[in-house]
């Protein structure tokens, strides 16, 4: 369905040529200040159109908060946020509107209903998550109170991989490069996609700072497992790893195994998560983004009446969907801690004699 | 919390050395005929203690069904299952009650909860996945009446990658390898490990064939998402790709898009899901797991009380969990496609008039 | 939290002064045609100010729909819908910031939250009923196509019981009467609580024909117990009755049974719901109200503060809460058999052969 | 389905003569000391067979902890509770494998899953709330940590009446009548009904005492909206009302509403719940019940093919359901409070701090 999280619910809505897009986040806790420059500020982060990396098309994701707030505070209601859509070009669809664009939702969405808004992907695109990044803008309210730092970057472009996590310098990066010394070759990486109207994968590093010892419901609510469900679940993504991921397959437990001394964890292959629960460690999350579907080449495909055609796309693509969508994953990891730290407070006998006592 | 899935729940209880495991499954279908060896079958596929790749450790796995059963077929009523544990040691671990084994949950459950069942690791131990094993083996009987097939394997050990997805073969490895020709090496790998004290990784492949398109219910139930936190939420899985994965990251979109003819999808490096919709094609997932952290060299470690001291376990262990966990993954495999059957029902009115029209 | 349904799924937002009221409706079919004259008629009948028996308070109840509908039909995606406020005379509330009006939530809120808004009742208000009116204005379109029919009207207003329920007389009656030779009376005695600036209670009858039989989850999710809480959520709700209700209680085994023959069940005490599930025979519910707590006479009351004070409204409210009561009745009711019509789509293993077979 | 709560879930499984009945109780805060004679209480208050008031059979209400409990204290893992069946005497239902007895949920689990266990009704037995009761004296280990009292009574068995709710009287009342006075006559009613091979109805009221202010979670997890869920959902209840319930629609609003002074309410018309929010009022909640369907008479009823026939019941049955449902329903009370205990941890920012900060 659409929404996700437990004790902080987000509702979202909308298609990418419909009215607009919105959400609906419930489960604030009361008397949080609300920062209207910050929710821009991650609006802006995830705006398209800011430089030639990205889509030329613009939004303008002016966004409005319509409840919830009063004298410039939760107040515990349902906080809903909506973003009208501007900068429509829904002709560029009609020549798509009965095929099924490879890589793209079409097919399975008309398999599913039975009815699709083609218009921009309807539904399936990557438009919607401006809700996602809305809501998170509120929900890291929550997190600077506890002084909870997440944070994101673009450590590979197709195959330019960096060296190292440097996440002040993504947020200076074009492209939200975690490592100087690669950001060039990973720049020519995009535009040698854009520029032979194709386009190319890249990964997503998060890294969660200071978030409290003790979240994560195991064991079907563990921090990993829904910080894997959050993450698989945005547009593009198909791999997912919690520390040294991948790469922990392949070793023996004797490298594997973080040990402790006084002060904490030596290391950290486990990427702060233990059975399924932070253990006061960084959390790293690696999120792996295919290539945006959307190419300039003839590609074969069907029509929804099942005759074989040639899909030849126009319009405005990121030929980098990464890019992007490394504030979309820092978004949801925003999501998912605030969610946990509020399902975590009925942990101990102690917490409910320190609120009710 | 301790249930997953939302159609068809399954909620679980038990810890590894106290009375027993337990699952309740609930949302089952009426009607469906009780196949008591095709449990066991499952449950046997799991079991330790079978060759000299797994734990030494025996466990009788004899399960009772405990309701939802009448005349052989399920009711419409949950279902419990219970199997009792066997074999304890619990004076194996008197040594380690007060210090966090490295690589294990033991701090984290000390962390949230300020207790923790220490035997065998309590909740937290990989043995709670029998009740996930016997679930699967019921749910199994929905899959097989529309013929969908799940099946498992394991890819690489260690470093010792399979080139081939065999999955007939897995059936008759002993450890489920997926490539006969790499199958040795893999087994060498294991015995390197376990002979020096050790452990190691390992990789599993998930295959499921005939799944009906339509599968997933967007935007935060989709296919690819929720069977990313069913295969995270596995006890030791670090990583989880959905089709190409990982690598759909390094190449350009020209490479990555499955194009389609008459024929269907002439690639698949979505691995059958699309915008978190099934498409037909085969759904191919694939599961990191670290090393068992149960190894036998000496680790420095905290005690509960800051200490630093010395942690050198006793016991059996798997030296590589991927082994068994590749019938777990299976397990959730099937729990999540017979959870999104019943999801997408409702997907069209048409489906309301076929059943109350 | 804000959201109802299970598989329907209604989620709302909004405050009485705030901009504007919301839901948002997940999980509806797809492919059912949107007839926005149907719900603009569902929100006519509870829009205030259309006679001497409700509030003079008008609203425009503009209604726009933000999402989920493409070219006139549902698409399976969730389906937004906004009704900006109008009419808003917020300074009439200055006076009542820092009071705690007797029988409202003012204080209930404040002691929650620690911060309210205190204009028109703010999230408290029944103001939020318009958009469960709404959503059941598109759930019905569900209901309407498997013939199913809700029905309401009020039974009694204070202490004038009508002795019939004629929903047709219902339906032409300023007050929703369900009985034309009580109806005179119970009008009078709106107008006497009115023009003694006081407010008087009622109650009302909700009637489903044609629900298909089968319908309700138990143990927990049964028709009864979902149509108890959903009908005790209403603003001014205090009490719920299925079938002989309360005269069960007073009755003997043999009275209350209904016996069955060729033509079905004979009486029907039990309202058309035995063992939380829906027999086939009307399914009867009665809801009781309290009047309106917003009275004009002089009440003691406490401050935010803790001092006694003395309240003393202004403003404009219906006399009799349960006559529009009776609308917000209905679309619960609405609401809640559309859920469990999507729920029970998997009760038997038949109906998913039916949908993939 | 078959879990109830949010934070505190509770899941139960078993039927009437099967092997048995469980629950898991999932979400109770670690650190709780557990009192197995606390539990073993409340087991007997539930018990038939203690008096000529209740149904003459026995059963044993031996209850096992299969999980969640190390050495006295629960460690915020799932408790699982069984009571294995006893007293079985299936062959008492032979002659009604095939017929729908009256009252019974016989016809409506046919309908929806075309199986049923018909021995004893199955599933729909009243026996399953023996898991509710354990469930309810775990629980309420969490409530006597916070000194929140609750009590139930019944205060009308048929058509007799008792003045007054002293639930001290109720407690040592072999039919826990909350009015000495009129204890009496309510037993020769329930002996009337038995002696004519009969049944009669009656009256529970549960009262809730210093549950703190704040609890519920409007609008659609509003306290006495998830009472009357749970309330109406146990066997047999028709009714339910919060403090002045059906009366309060009788009444004008000058009457109805609840003054303040320094000393808090003056009147409790509101039953402790103000907007679906506690006030800190004492919360009452009053049940009403059918009367045992289970009647010695020749009923016309049904069997499963069509055919019109005579049901002539045999076994042992409660006279009057209420009297033990009076303890059901005292459990329900404790297990949604003890959930929106949990739920309101995260009401305010403040919370958050007081628990991370």
């Amino acid at each position: 369905m659409n929404s996700f999280g437990k004790a902080l619910r987000v509702t979202t809505f909308g298609e990418s040529h419909g009215a607009g897009i919105g959400c609906v986040i419930d489960g604030l806790p009361a008397n949080l200040k609300v920062d209207y420059a910050k929710i821009k500020e991650w609006l802006d982060r995830r705006k398209p159109g800011q430089n030639k990396y990205s889509t030329s098309r613009k939004e303008k994701e002016e966004f409005e908060i319509l409840s919830g707030v009063f004298e410039g505070f939760t107040t515990g209601t349902p906080l809903a946020i909506y973003i009208a859509n501007s900068d429509h070009k829904s002709s560029d669809y009609g020549s798509i509107k009965d095929l099924f664009r490879p890589g793209h939702a079409d097919a399975t969405y008309f398999y599913k209903y039975g009815i699709r808004d083609y218009r921009g992907g309807g539904r399936s695109s990557a438009r919607e998550s401006v809700a996602r990044v809305a809501a998170a803008g509120v929900a890291s309210l929550m997190l600077e109170e506890l002084n909870i730092v997440v944070k994101s970057g673009v450590s590979s472009v197709g195959n330019v991989d960096g060296k190292k996590y440097d996440f002040n310098h993504a947020k200076t990066s074009e492209i939200f490069s975690l490592d100087k010394s690669a950001e060039g070759a990973q720049k020519d990486k995009i535009l040698e996609a854009k520029n032979s109207h194709d386009s190319v994968g890249g990964t997503v590093v998060i890294s969660i700072l200071n978030a409290p010892k003790g979240l994560g419901e195991p064991l079907y609510d563990k921090l990993d497992s829904r910080l894997a469900e959050v993450m698989m679940g945005i547009n593009g993504a198909k791999g997912v790893e919690i520390g040294l991921g991948v790469n922990s397959s392949k070793v023996f437990g004797s490298k594997n195994n973080d040990l402790m001394d006084k002060s904490g964890f030596i290391t950290n292959n486990a990427g702060g998560i233990l059975g399924g629960i932070s253990s006061g460690a960084e959390i790293l999350v690696k999120v792996h983004f295919k290539p945006t579907p959307s190419i300039f080449h003839e590609q074969k495909t069907l029509d929804k009446y099942g005759n074989e055609v040639v899909c030849k796309l126009k319009g405005r693509h990121d030929p980098c969907i990464a890019i992007r969508g490394s504030v979309v994953a820092e978004a949801m990891a925003v999501l998912t801690i605030a969610d946990m730290l509020l399902l975590n407070l009925g942990s101990k006998v102690e917490h409910l004699k320190k609120i009710y006592g």
